[in-house]
């Protein structure tokens, strides 16, 4: 009788329809047939985006996706500005490494959530920074930070604001070109309700002119010659022809609860799920909560073991803490095609768990915490 | 009624299991669960590569693992020789430029293979060279090279031999370690069955050595963090998991058929799909004939309306040609999925399509040489 159930930022499970069109016959890539199901995902990821700029579709898990947006924007011994507050902000920092750019380092504590005026006073003393990159939801820390802010002191400058939206696109709140985003990096296995494998990323005309210039080495993520191919709803280099196939399922599914609606519900998830966990003995571990995934330490009780004994014992996989956090928060996602019935099934069995680990919870007290809390 | 069937040289059709898997739920990649998968997944590969070196899974389509050979094993301003007889090969040379490796260009022509004397000729003058990128099935022309010959010439050599086997591997014959092949690249849409999405590469101790000194730009592609990954069967970034999940499917397959026995039979498919074009008028295109595919040429007719009225008209898809043999010919393959019987029903089409077009043709004399030459 034992279920599994994914409730991790990434993968997160995937859609019904996805999983029918996953397990279609294959199609060719060049013809008419992929070139409409190609321009159907175009559209479709403007729309997830909100943006009327491309949004590129690359093969690849979203790393390739972030790499791709330091190689083709930035030159040799260019500086950038990264925000590093956990283990992504911290893959910006590499990638820039990698390339040859010099990176200007903003640390702040993992959980929090960067000053938006510090951002300007860097900017200020080093007005030859390119480029600043950093991340919608820091999936380590489910932490979010406020791109909205951070674009409205990039955006009047000359210089490039590239946000990493992999765990965090479609549930926390992200308004690419009103706010004036420059770039947007996700992938395909996390609000998008799909396999990994693809990732994806949008260029104003501020970072199109920006590919002009770039001459670090590239070639499978060339963004010239992806933009390129895009115009003319094709691909430079062979397509993950079944994973777009099915990313159409799920942008049905985007654009029938509509991307307004899907943040405000995500947003309800979230806060009941965080007073669940309070309920529960936790705290919330982000001072900036995400939409997208919650993050809570808890006192006395090794969290790798709540985690080993639930994924273990009855089949729900969450996520722990990485690197420094390791041992000391568990992460619930709440993204993509997890609903509030879900977050309620594995509370449910969170509640066993602790009560087995030896921790006094009162049975029922966190599903009546998130019940009264999302139904209001 | 109609049905639709691939028959071009990638995206080749799924086997049927693959299609099950791919239907699957997502399973979490950091699990025990997963790292079965992918110990599975290792050592099939290395069955079908013919060799006990690691062979890496990376998540990105063929091109993105040629890259990584190239990024990975050069430095700036090495040399590498190339050889250039068709799309494939030339694709090698962009590459390199791409990293500013300088190139050492052997032009063949096309359909034709290179002459191991020649590559000999210019190592002897060129001991600089440090590597040397070809092709086992040249996919444009449907030509296979002389790997064994070309190996014996660089394995006792300060030099690297790597090899796209993207669209041969399954059915060319390869013989790995046995020649004494370098790296061997490959990709998941010909002969494993699979969609496109996921490629390898193997790397036997000379080239692993490589790794260390290799300067050039690279972050996703790091074949250095994917080799250690690799040993402990993980990956450095988010895996195709479902895709994973499938080529273990497939690797089944090929496994319970034997390599060696596919290797005969796609042999024999290839010779009997000749004999049955050369019945209908084409001439064979290439001078070393691949087993994975094969291309012809017709006089008085454009080929591209041969492929146009087979796939509109009939749900059949072959390939034309690319770049500069477009509307010359026409290729068939046979790889992966595709068997005997699929040649026979897409050669029915074939004179069909042909009579259609005007040309005066036996019907049923192609199907009879094809039955002549498989059956003996």
């Amino acid at each position: 009788m034992k279920h599994t159930y994914l409730m991790t930022p990434g993968p997160s499970p995937l859609a019904g329809p996805v999983k029918e069109a996953l397990a279609k016959d294959i199609i060719h890539h060049r013809t008419d047939e992929f070139k409409k199901i190609l321009q159907e995902a175009h559209q479709g990821l403007k729309y997830v985006f909100s943006t009327d700029n491309p949004v590129l579709i690359l093969a690849c898990s979203g790393t390739g996706a972030m790499e791709a947006s330091v190689s083709n924007l930035l030159s040799r011994n260019d500086k950038a500005l990264v925000i590093v507050g956990g283990k992504f902000g911290q893959r910006w920092k590499d990638i820039c490494s990698s390339y040859g750019v010099e990176t200007v380092c903003m640390e702040i504590n993992w959980g929090t959530s960067p000053d938006p005026k510090e951002i300007e006073r860097i900017l200020n003393d080093s007005p030859d920074i390119k480029a600043v990159y950093t991340t919608l939801c820091e999936t380590s820390t489910a932490t979010v930070y406020d791109i909205k802010a951070i674009a409205s002191i990039t955006r009047d400058r000359d210089v490039l604001l590239i946000v990493d939206a992999i765990s965090g696109l479609g549930q926390d709140v992200l308004k690419t070109d009103e706010w004036g985003v420059d770039v947007v990096v996700s992938g395909s296995q996390k609000g998008l309700m799909l396999p990994p494998g693809l990732s994806f990323i949008s260029l104003n005309r501020k970072a199109e002119v920006a590919l002009a210039t770039s001459n670090l080495a590239k070639y499978y993520f060339s963004l010239k010659k992806a933009l390129k191919s895009y115009q003319n709803d094709d691909t430079p280099y062979t397509p993950s022809v079944s994973l777009v196939v099915a990313l159409n399922e799920s942008l049905k599914i985007i654009k029938e609860d509509g991307l307004e609606n899907r943040w405000k519900e995500f947003q309800k998830i979230a806060q009941a799920t965080q007073d669940a966990l309070k309920e529960l003995g936790f705290s919330i571990f982000s001072k900036s909560p995400s939409f997208s995934v919650t993050a809570a330490a808890i006192e006395g009780i090794d969290t790798q073991a709540i985690v080993k004994k639930m994924r273990k014992e009855y089949g729900i996989s969450i996520a722990g803490g990485q690197d420094a956090l390791k041992g000391k928060i568990i992460r619930i996602a709440h993204m993509g095609y997890i609903n509030s019935q879900d977050v309620i099934m594995c509370l449910s069995i969170l509640e066993k768990v602790l009560a087995d680990l030896g921790a006094s919870i009162e049975i029922g007290s966190s599903l009546k915490a998130f019940q009264e809390a999302y139904y209001g």
